[in-house]
């Protein structure tokens, strides 16, 4: 049995050029870097990736792109939904043949199923695949897989081996770990829901796929290595630097526009997004950069191109203590 | 100036084979069957064409197939809507190429955008065709088009010439007519809630696109001219009776599995749909289609193969009459 | 058996004195008014009227003051709901022994009940009280009253004689009008979403409970008036004239503060609302009344204390149609 | 300045005697017993408390039964919201008087309020009371008192000494916490979303007023005990037999039942509810009712009439860790 998916996982931002084409050296570059800056894996084609702005050999193209360029270093997690089964089962297997360590497969979107359908489909992907699948919940954009289909696919289903779940909801990620981590010790649970990831992380997830990470590796790292040592002090007091970075990437323009701000803040222009803005929302980002700026640099724990520290995250705790005024 | 769309159009199920692949000969019959029955329009790649679960070379071969076999006899609306600006806009001129009266194109969807977004996205479409673009709203799957950005793209975009709306909301309806209506002569709206078919011609819709369309086209076109030749009251007796058909057809397993019952209850069979369900799902369906069959076929409106005559009409306004105890 | 209640019933507003009491003499005095605009009947204790931000002595008192000044001149329906069923029961028969033509009730509201619980609820009460009731379904402040609750009741319980339905559901509105009508003819379906009286009215509506007869009590009246004659294209010209007016008074201030602004625009300062406003809030309604003037005042339906003349109507016929530019 | 208000409220359920009217002795005891299982407080008149069902008279009553009760032992935080703000400001005062710690009152229902209106409402009561005042947000029954809005009357006012906040909503909870605590020291944090206790309280909030606390009162103050003394694991664990107990009594019947239910189990008896249910409801609660005091009484953390001793506490983190196979 594989080892259990666990860590942060970026859902990496897909580069493009001037022309509007995906930019491979940039990609590539920028993986080399979120490895470098300690990142636990990356999951191309995720929802930060704008999977559903490409087209089909696009994203083939991306996800391979990014296995090739991690080369081993860190696992890569594909987003591998395509326009029905069929195509995502074969978008599955050609994804494991390049070396994914696992698939990531959102619900149906555009239609909401009912839990029937959404079983139904994973059902049929999971029975059909040599690869390990992950389940993708995201209720605000597809249709939600609903605890008790979780529970019930996880029973059903060998090849489906964790979900990752950005609807932030803590009570229901504590009803899927409490009856699924019983039977199956294999099955990973992954939140995408940044302004949350403490408690989640103490709740009992294994990780994050957590679009913060793309801009700040460093700190997504260090909260969760701050968990799994149990320092529950520290992790909160990063988990409150962490949040007002994610409400300011998370409303600028329209998703995930905050996030390339995000990353440019870091040094790295990864192009415009894949969808038109209009000159007014051009304008808002632009004037904004600059308070991203300061909350991604003037932070102690990221100095320019340093991985964090202990004397940071202990710089990281007295601001923070003091901000807090206890 | 064109003129303006108007009547009922037929968003056309797409006709799969046994081994899951688009069955051009039975759509073509399909068509056919449906112009003989009197639809005003088709309406290709729709939702209950479930445009989303093709891939991009197949709703490319499904618009030309609809449109060359229409052949002009109707006019066709082509659903355009592709991973990205790019390519919708490359799908609107192939599709005006291939003859479509006009497009038309849903919002984003995946992710919600905002209301500028929305304008952005259709106005760089808008400036960017040859060939007249309606706008398809359906907040339910898609970023909802709202009111004020309706009323901003029509002002803006001469090539956008129409309005499909699906949100059933008459008075946002209401607000759309009275602010286009006195600056744009050639706009048309066109509603997709069949159960306000009636009532929203009535508040001066120019037709619909509505999926009952495909299982009983005579009802929806004797509604469709009754209201336009003042005959209230018969309308509103074929809407009471659509309304429980559509009923029993929007919620049957997942959609829009219930139209592709109703048509087999014409005697269409349109194969298998294209996202997997579960046996308890088929067999739920199996087991509603006699009463399907009833809702369809024992309607006074359907002989065998007939089109609805006078006579039939009053048939049905005695029987909702005495039905309504009025 | 009763007449079933049908027509325009105001649900009005409560005028209050500077000192924050009810006004007596301000309340008769519009009573007055709106019966002598043609107003089909008074509907005290309304969710216009601010039921719950009076104390259940005052709401005693406001429903003795209609029925007594109304003096059997128009029929009164009294809102009747307590803070529980056994309060309701006691004002139920209260307003019964008053002279009431009927009680509404709202379904409980604060808790949202399930289905079991609002039939539980209604049964209770229709079982216990010797006047007739009307069910209050308002989704949006209360727990809502589904279909088949209201099917289920109506034929549970002879005492429930309607439904008010300010959902603005149209087609709810028919599926409960198809399954009710058949067993129940005496019982009324009234609307409450203005927005949609003609085509509420249309599908077999019996009338409304509309907060815009409280302002331009002569125009609610005409269009039901011109619904019941069979002019439809008459009340669906009063329709786009009422909507903008509807649409400027829900939204100002806090509900019902614009309906407020609105009788003021007829000359009835009705005193300040039960609810705190902030200075800004106080700001944005003077600032508006000048354009609520305008809406009320220069529509070519209501000259200063006329009711409307066959010749207005034209004139109103005419002046939309020249809008519509149709 | 007070101290800030810290620990486990109990939002006791009002009991009721077999002819519907609040029992007074059976409300005695229950304090008593309470108090004797560790509760920090008590929450007269809260949503579990069903305070809209009851009078305005019999909610004085109620109020005053419980702090004469509780006679200093633990302070009193009792709901105070009547049907306007003079009403409210009345009782505020009239249970200041009566030597209430604290009033909780609840933003406005029925109407949803804007946030401007939210803000007036509550600036209106704490310009005129001269008791605490704490507010109550609980949007999914109220209108919702915003982040932007608790600032803002943290900061203007300093009458308003907390916020209880049943949304559950963990990221909000941060928010206010780090933009509040820095200037207000004295204002405190109270979760009333019992699933998310523990994470609640990792992010800094003071206390619950959870309605858990009325039947298993050791196990909530075991798990705020356990989170003040940094031992997140045995808190966790602790959560994770919470959830299914929530789960179970949230639930059943129309709220507050369950949680009826849940004190029946532990010996406590207290009437029915104050809204009529169904035969069909009223079994499926007797049928449940056996499951519950498996839940409630089978824990290793509540013997008969025991406190939760270091051992129990053992016991429980053995079987979670157990049952969690981890």
């Amino acid at each position: 049995m594989s080892e259990r998916i666990s860590g942060i996982f970026t859902p990496n931002i897909t580069p493009v050029d001037a022309s509007g084409r995906m930019d491979e050296d940039k990609l590539c570059g920028y993986v080399d870097w979120l490895i470098d800056r300690g990142v636990d894996g990356l999951y191309p084609n995720g929802s930060t990736g704008e999977f559903v702005r490409f087209t089909a050999a696009e994203r083939r193209r991306i996800a391979q792109v990014v296995i090739e360029q991690a080369a081993g270093r860190v696992p890569v997690m594909a987003g591998a939904a395509e326009a029905n089964a069929r195509e995502t089962i074969e978008a599955c297997e050609a994804y494991g043949a390049m070396g994914a360590r696992a698939v990531a497969i959102v619900a149906p979107y555009y239609y909401r199923l009912s839990s029937e359908g959404v079983y139904a489909y994973f059902r049929e992907i999971a029975d059909n695949v040599s690869v390990d699948v992950t389940l993708y919940n995201i209720p605000l954009f597809a249709s939600p897989i609903d605890v008790s289909t979780v529970i019930r696919l996880a029973s059903d289903c060998p090849r489906i081996v964790g979900i990752k779940d950005s609807s932030g909801d803590l009570p229901n990620m504590m009803r899927m770990i409490s009856a699924i981590r019983p039977m199956r010790d294999d099955f990973s649970f992954l939140t995408g829901w940044d302004a949350s990831l403490v408690p989640m992380l103490i709740v009992g997830c294994d990780g994050g796929t957590n679009a913060t990470s793309g801009v700040v590796p460093e700190l997504t790292r260090a909260i969760h290595r701050s968990v799994q040592a149990g320092n529950i002090d520290d992790a909160m007091k990063m988990q409150y630097q962490l949040l007002p970075l994610f409400d300011a990437l998370i409303g600028l323009g329209e998703f995930p526009e905050g996030f390339r701000a995000g990353a440019r803040s870091r040094g790295w222009d990864l192009g415009p997004g894949r969808v038109p803005i209009t000159p007014a929302q051009r304008e808002s980002i632009r004037s904004t950069q600059r308070q991203i700026d300061a909350l991604v640099n003037d932070a102690p724990w990221i100095g320019p191109d340093q991985t964090m520290s202990p004397e940071t995250i202990e710089g990281i705790v007295g601001r923070v203590l003091r901000q807090l005024g206890s």
